[in-house]
């Protein structure tokens, strides 16, 4: 009986060129990572339900995969609730399950703590193309760390390690949800209007100014405060020079000295760090740098847990952005008792490993063993070999040995050896592009 | 509000040095596998119950955590049944996922196919000290391989990997399930009873020859039969002359010569194997090899699926086994509509660890930072370290100065800089581990 051997809707099956360009992705990030003194942390996929269901998941909250309890009656009950047979969930980020292992392990933990994280998490999404319901994430933080060292240093890592893995020439936008909240009360945007004024402007990417503008006017905006946003937001755009802070307070004069001397050290920071990237001739004119950076002030990041600074890092080649992230000051405290300051990053993973060339698995030398040949002798020549430093696969000699020679050769193997009983000596390693095509 | 912040039941963090040791042993052992040709691969954590639930699983199957459905309506219908409403399953083991790989992508894999696996998996066990919910398999099957090739080359890879990571001195226990087959079949044990008197066989390390001998007395078998069960694993055990064929063929006449043909070529690649691994003075009389291995009649290993050689790897100086495999020719192709060949093993990955000791996680050097301190210089002068190929982790100076760098050396740091506005030229780097003692 054949029957269907498809994943589960929306998952997929990872092969080895994939899985070999992913685990290479993957190292290079933590090793970089782990250079600036962050260590990898793993949590469990199911968490309580109930600890994902507390609010803080926004949307991925009507997206959770839910397990049943275990040891349930055979048949339903009746008026039975799904909250009274559901106790776990799959996680659907790796933000939740990081505050739960810092509220767990806090004690013996070092101060601050510097984390990172790779792993799966669910959500239950319409399964569309390049969007699998099982993905990784690949999350760094730093928790503990109340000054802009921590946003200065993320950025600086995240960027590095972008740029291990080939992406340089990276784009960082930076804001500040401080920033945020003092442009809509110097607008005008109602206290209460705040948060959903921050989902409209966040749509600018997909609907555009004249999208944003209707959007705040049928919310209920007055058409002065709508004028002021884009007054200010235009007067804003697009600044990295060492005027960022003078034109800002200027701009916007209810802005906090705090908001202003965080962006001042951030700018600093990023200004000397583009410095230290520029690449190009000692004696030419104008260097260039590898990274980029900007003031963006419309820049919002969807979760609400962020607090103070936050950024995206895009590519100059590229739509979109490959990593974000921010400052949460409250989010970790909630399960504690205390506040306690964190800041972190999150690269996005799976488009970043798309953009890549997957090559093919296989490599190394196939060993071809005719049938008379001892398996034994087979076993000690692939080890010979191996002992050389080789990565040796054992095959046995089948069909046409042209036709053989061109599947390896697809395969991706590079050489081979014709193991026979009959040959005198060492058999010969011969190259396999070359012969693939003649036979 | 302070909340508990402990894992779901069952489940548990892991912390950085547990991740670091595992990380090691999982480096190298796909080190090891990627030499003999072994391919990564990696499959999702859902799979369709249906397939969790085909029968493959033995008593897995009762431990699945059951998936709801998405989309379901809020309030639970009248005579709802679980089947109705549970579509999916977090998968209990490695196999299940890979022969529904094969199936799914054969068609683009190299012929034959070695592939390994590393990942989570799933039983709703009885929580219990040192076995958890989630724990990871660690996986290496040779598909498409029909002769004893595979067996060899899968117990010297795997033995390899052991003697990688640390465990050299493995003893390899070999048997055959086709051995076991005959070996009922010559004492008299009626062909539907065999399956038990398997299962009953397998309890041997728990229960002893008398609880063996009294569970199949009690299954109803005569007691002749048991006698000659007895008698013939007495005479067959701990095997590993040359003279193990002749043996065998003697004590159980109705072993077919195909048994013992690759019992002989699997004997002989281990004693040459054994005699490659020898280690010890060149002069020496007698030299120790680092790998054992024996024929053992008891040997039964639990899943239904094996059709062929079967084995088990310890170490000499731990009970229990650390890796166990076998060949399972008829599992693959009962999703194909064809038998494929196939070979695994699987290394008893938790269990390895929890031997391994588990260092502090943290490493390189602390840059102690005063608050006066600019940020800016405080992330060049770690980026300078950096450059030099150090792990740097920063700092903020804060309390006592010697109970800071107590802290830090028991988090596992080696050396720390500290760093103040007020100092003249490079601040000096010093040893942490005797300081920390004496201030």
């Amino acid at each position: 009986m054949k029957i269907d051997n498809s994943p589960a809707r929306g998952n997929r099956d990872l092969l080895p060129g994939a899985v070999s360009v992913r685990d290479r992705v993957l190292g290079e990030i933590a090793d970089v990572y782990r250079r600036f003194g962050y260590q990898r942390i793993e949590t469990p996929a199911l968490e309580d339900i109930k600890r994902l269901q507390s609010g803080e998941g926004g949307d991925n909250e009507k997206l959770i995969f839910r397990v049943l309890r275990r040891g349930l009656p055979d048949r339903v009950e009746p008026d039975t609730s799904w909250a009274d047979v559901v106790d776990l969930g799959l996680r659907y980020d790796l933000t939740v399950p990081l505050t739960r292992f810092f509220g767990n392990n806090q004690a013996v933990l070092p101060n601050p703590f510097r984390s990172f994280q790779f792993g799966p998490v669910w959500r239950a999404e319409r399964p569309q193309k390049g969007r699998y319901r099982q993905f990784y994430q690949c999350d760094i933080d730093l928790i503990g760390e109340p000054t802009v060292l921590a946003e200065a240093e993320l950025i600086e890592a995240t960027t590095e390690a972008l740029a291990r893995i080939g992406l340089s020439g990276a784009t960082v936008r930076l804001s500040d949800r401080r920033f945020l909240t003092a442009l809509a009360a110097f607008a005008g945007v109602p206290e209460e209007a705040t948060a959903s004024f921050f989902i409209t402007l966040d749509k600018l990417d997909k609907i555009g100014w004249s999208g944003v503008r209707s959007e705040l006017l049928n919310r209920g905006l007055d058409k002065t405060v709508v004028d002021t946003v884009v007054e200010v937001v235009g007067e804003l755009g697009g600044l990295s020079s060492d005027k960022l802070v003078e034109h800002l307070s200027t701009v916007l004069p209810n802005l906090s000295a705090a908001v202003l001397s965080d962006l001042d050290t951030t700018a600093q920071c990023l200004r000397r760090l583009a410095a230290e990237r520029e690449v190009g001739e000692e004696s030419a004119v104008r260097k260039e740098s590898t990274l980029h950076w900007e003031f963006d002030p419309t820049l919002v990041r969807g979760m609400g847990y962020y607090t103070g600074q936050i950024f995206e890092v895009g590519h100059l080649d590229m739509p979109g952005s490959l990593a974000g992230g921010g400052r949460y000051d409250q989010l970790i405290g909630r399960t504690l008792g205390k506040d306690v300051p964190a800041c972190g990053f999150s690269i996005g993973f799976e488009r970043i490993v798309e953009l890549l060339q997957q090559p093919l698995g296989s490599s190394g030398v196939a060993v071809l063993v005719e049938a008379e040949v001892d398996t034994t002798r087979a076993l000690e020549f692939a080890r010979g070999l191996r002992a050389e430093g080789r990565t040796v696969t054992i095959m046995r000699r089948q069909g046409k040995f042209g036709a053989q020679l061109g599947r390896l050769a697809g395969w991706g193997y590079t050489s081979y050896v014709h193991l026979r009983s009959d040959s005198d000596g060492e058999p010969e390693e011969l190259l396999l592009d070359s012969r693939s095509s003649k036979k």
